[in-house]
């Protein structure tokens, strides 16, 4: 038995900070490091970089549209051109400063209105699938778990994993209920973890209305972004191991 | 015989142009392109790339300070913490691009503001040396001829492949006749033709006071950014050949 | 019998060039200035607002999405607060180089993706009418002719300007015809002109199906992003004034 | 006896926050407002200017450098006609939200890099006071307390309001010991109170050296980035008050 971890670092810009990054790299085994497009400057990405090496952590390319203000949350249509060409970009210079922090980039996972859009959008979707093969078709692409998008790429050859949310609730259908809707969201550590702890042994979480769900999942994401995100995910790897489940990358034998 | 010649190129921003990338890719063996701090989006960059890769031209990465409005002409005090990295960034973003493209960079030419700056001096210097070492030790730098940075970078291992300019005048000492100087700019073609053939056979060129100075240069820099400056660079291309001089990058053993 | 005509200028960015304004500025009687979310430098833009100034020409605000590398024409969902914030910045920033210039924002003419989405998008319409209230009611805001726009500026108290394109096609219910279809851009100088002084007479133009149409329209915009359309433009404006149409703003007595 | 407190505010961007603007604003009587070109974005700058309306504190352009990724702390060597139009281009933006906000600008304060390059770079001391003179000369420039920049603005018809640092040592010349220098920064809250209730009974403070020296300063800069930097603002003005001097802004009689 044995989980994937992952969570989006390398998000502060200049003096402003976010996250902990050095406290989440202790607890997850995959980290999905901005590229500067909706967060991250070259020089925070790198020292993240660093911290990933140190630790074991497998890296991903977190790519997002190029919109710093709106932190990669707004839509845009971006067309086909731009839009892969921008993924492209945006996974080189993360491969550029791997390169120097002495890891690599294992795995591609889109970020806030990209990854929503692939999940269902054809033309985009195709457009990160074709950015992705023409880098390094050996970088695996981490999709949201019962998305079309997984098909989609795997019929271009592409690995893909799919993603649950630690904190998130879920659909009987095994989606993710709208964040507007009351209950989408998770606040208890305790709860949390249990609900983690049953996808990773049996592929099944509670869903809002009482029924039992399965969900394909191998990496579940876990969030950094305050002092109760960190404890959060604290809380859902130790009750992993402490239930023997391994929480080590997708990507290689690391276990971390 | 056989020079190198090299313009600045991937210089469009969406719908703003600049220059006539196809054109000059047809002259020169070398190609310095944007890399999106001081001008290219990815789209763009990709474009020139492909072209580039169509006619057999080398790829170098433009890196600049990041100041799109100022053309990254503009000197910045930049930490070596972020300076570092910005170069770092900016040519894993081209590697990525020219690696969709089919082709490799293979060189690094500092750009604007910083190119002057890393000239002389020497904290931002080692900077951009060791920005280049920790991406990838085989990349050539382009540096100004005469230089002091062209002894750092070999010091630290580098390849450094000097670097005439076409149509600027040279002082006596073998340094650029500064551009607030009257005649720093030349304009007539059949001169700087001229004046290149020399470079290529002799290792001289004319300097302003009518003096003879000795300039080792193994890359001569042509301008594509006005219909005047194109011609010109084809004039020097021309001149070359007919008398028998190669015109071919430093890099490999393509003959443009 | 007058008219307005209407371009979209101060386009320029840092060393990047489009368009000729002063070209333009003896042609049209209203200039939409770029406000730097779509396009536009504060040294470039205060060089058109000072020759707009010269040549009497009423100035607008013509506001964007953030979104330089794709020259505001990408739809954004921007929430309202952010909107909002936006329109209110960009006008006041212009606001602030009329002052220098010596003259004043009369309008607001909001550009590319924004002017389409509010022309149907009631909630984003919203935002851009509550922005202009709240920064300066007197400005006029400049619609497309036959949106719904018109009527929810009109009832929250803004004056509104209909606006016709010269080079388009119209329906035969007096909507453009999209860019999708054959057809929808006009090139024939003659025949745009013609068609202009039609509509300023009149207040109809031939739709792309023969039948004819009714379109009210105080002001018709007209490009200027290439030597050809400068001079389409310029065709418009001398069939206008000489069959004794005036060509003048909206916003003043002025006769440009 | 009165004394102003000003503080830099409206410094976070998009979802990154920065400092704690509410708290500030219960003690300071002058907000220097980002104006987006080294921090802010339009709809968090409209959110301090809303709060600080609501207190009745004075409004100031913080403006600086176009440079967010170096908060605009990097020396730039931005030419005359670029920088006049982006200080113009900053101060009309903020203008326009404090209108929104039913407030108004009152003050220009250079924020980083500018602010200490024109404390002594006549060239940009100029370009920023003629800037200031072409948008509204009813603006007051605040100055680094002993600098020549003063005579300069004052020379050119502006009203200048020169400022002390309340965590700053001080040389027996009256100037601020560089930041390189061991002491150069203040962290006893209480210390630092009883040297800002000095400077504004006496107009004298303790240099380095234990020697008295004498500021001319009408208002005293605290800050606010984080939770020590509010609680030695708040001593500040509590002590001051204690002693009987009234905190306000030199702008007009609101008494804070």
């Amino acid at each position: 038995m044995n989980i994937d971890l992952n969570s989006d670092l390398g998000e502060s810009l200049g003096v402003w900070r976010m996250g902990d990054d050095a406290a989440m790299l202790d607890i997850v085994s995959s980290a999905n490091v901005a590229c500067g497009f909706h967060a991250g400057d070259p020089a925070g990405i790198l020292r993240t970089l660093r911290q990933a090496k140190e630790r074991g952590v497998a890296v991903g390319a977190h790519v997002a549209y190029r919109d710093l203000v709106g932190f990669g949350r707004r839509n845009m249509d971006v067309d086909s051109a731009d839009l892969r060409a921008d993924v492209i970009y945006q996974i080189g210079a993360l491969k550029g400063l791997a390169a120097a922090a002495g890891t690599e980039v294992r795995y591609v996972k889109p970020h806030g209105a990209l990854y929503n859009t692939i999940a269902h959008d054809e033309r985009q979707a195709r457009d990160v699938i074709a950015a992705i093969r023409e880098i390094d078709p050996g970088l695996v692409l981490v999709a949201l778990a019962g998305s079309p998008l997984i098909g989609w790429a795997e019929a271009e050859g592409l690995r893909v994993v799919a993603e649950a949310f630690a904190d998130r609730a879920y659909t009987p259908q095994g989606t993710l209920v709208s964040r507007r809707e009351p209950g989408a969201v998770l606040h208890d550590a305790t709860d949390v973890a249990e609900r983690m702890l049953r996808l990773a042994n049996e592929g099944t979480v509670t869903a809002i209305d009482g029924s039992v769900v399965r969900i394909r999942a191998d990496s579940v994401c876990v969030h950094g972004d305050s002092p109760g995100a960190v404890e959060m995910a604290r809380r859902v790897r130790e009750r992993l191991v402490q239930a023997g489940v391994t929480v080590r990358s997708f990507v290689s034998a690391t276990t971390a």
